[in-house]
């Protein structure tokens, strides 16, 4: 896990590794889901992500031509920026996915129909502010073992959390992407919509 | 979820895509796993999904060439294999990713630390001959709600299945990915080596 507390001018070079290969994940369950729901609103996250991602990809350049001093130096860190390159064409690939929803064609139902087919789906949602959970910690909700939902990411305003702990609070305000059967997915919403108090 | 029971030159096009799709979250998963732990047998599974996406993007470009007759068809089957190809260059990524261990490179500490950082691991077990699980379906289990680990991915072969449904019956040599937390996944592996019958 990872809060996205700083601006990645701030971070150092594995605080951003661990970021660009949250997002990365993230990303791609994001760019399906896009497709999925034919969710102009996921979609532009997958757009905002994505220029995160080259924001992180540029500042972990700079960090690593910084910190190459000595050949040894060099050889170990071109790997680094070898597996940042990767992490950042997935998430690009990611992007031209979603693409498809961003650029108001009507999808293709092969392509809806293919993605219908899997036990588990990610979903978004804003919390409303008469919801239960407020003030109430991931681990106090126990939503995985409840209702089979997972959070796999905040985002509050502008930053991210990919993966909160157990001691993560809710707040009001918070965007929550998520991931459950169908069937959790229909009572965490009435959850966080606050049509639903117990579960 | 969606079993390769067909061999690709078999399959149709959403069978295909179903198929593409699956394994590019898979692969992702696999590939950090393979820096995670170092293991050139995690990297191998991600070499042979590659292989193996690359002959579905093949058989899904060869079916869409046959379906297109008129304009309209070719212009929506377009979109297909655009995202078609997207999916394929997810998973020529993430084998980028996991060829640093194929290499026998030192990795770089930077690289795993990083991804270390995540309350949930991705883990690859062979069952034994003894596990309690064979003969056991899924749902009997109780795997998710018991002990926190998800199977991703089951190999029996060179046949793979995504997403195993509820009804799946462990059996003798099935290869299993699962996704856990630390905890879980030391409880999960006692009971697939059969050094534990409850759980």
């Amino acid at each position: 896990m990872s809060a996205m507390d700083k601006r990645p001018e701030y971070m150092n070079l594995k605080e951003i590794l661990v970021e660009m290969k949250n997002i990365s994940e993230l990303i791609v369950d994001l760019a399906y889901s896009s497709i999925l729901f034919d969710s102009e609103a996921i979609a532009d996250e997958v757009s905002g992500l994505e220029d995160t991602m080259d924001e992180l990809n540029y500042q972990l350049t700079i960090r690593a031509l910084l910190a190459s001093r000595t050949r040894d130096d060099a050889e170990q860190i071109s790997e680094i920026l070898n597996v940042a390159s990767a992490i950042n064409n997935i998430s690009d690939h990611a992007q031209n996915i979603s693409e498809i929803v961003s650029r108001d064609l009507d999808i293709h139902s092969v392509i809806s129909e293919s993605l219908k087919h899997t036990d588990e789906k990610i979903f978004r949602i804003q919390l409303d502010d008469l919801s239960q959970l407020i003030g109430m910690s991931l681990r106090e909700t126990q939503l995985a073992s409840r209702i089979g939902v997972t959070i796999i990411a905040v985002r509050k305003g502008n930053r991210w959390i990919y993966n909160p702990r157990k001691q993560y609070v809710f707040q009001k305000e918070d965007l929550l992407i998520a991931r459950g059967t169908e069937e959790g997915n229909l009572i965490f919403k009435e959850i966080a919509k606050g049509r639903r108090s117990k579960w």
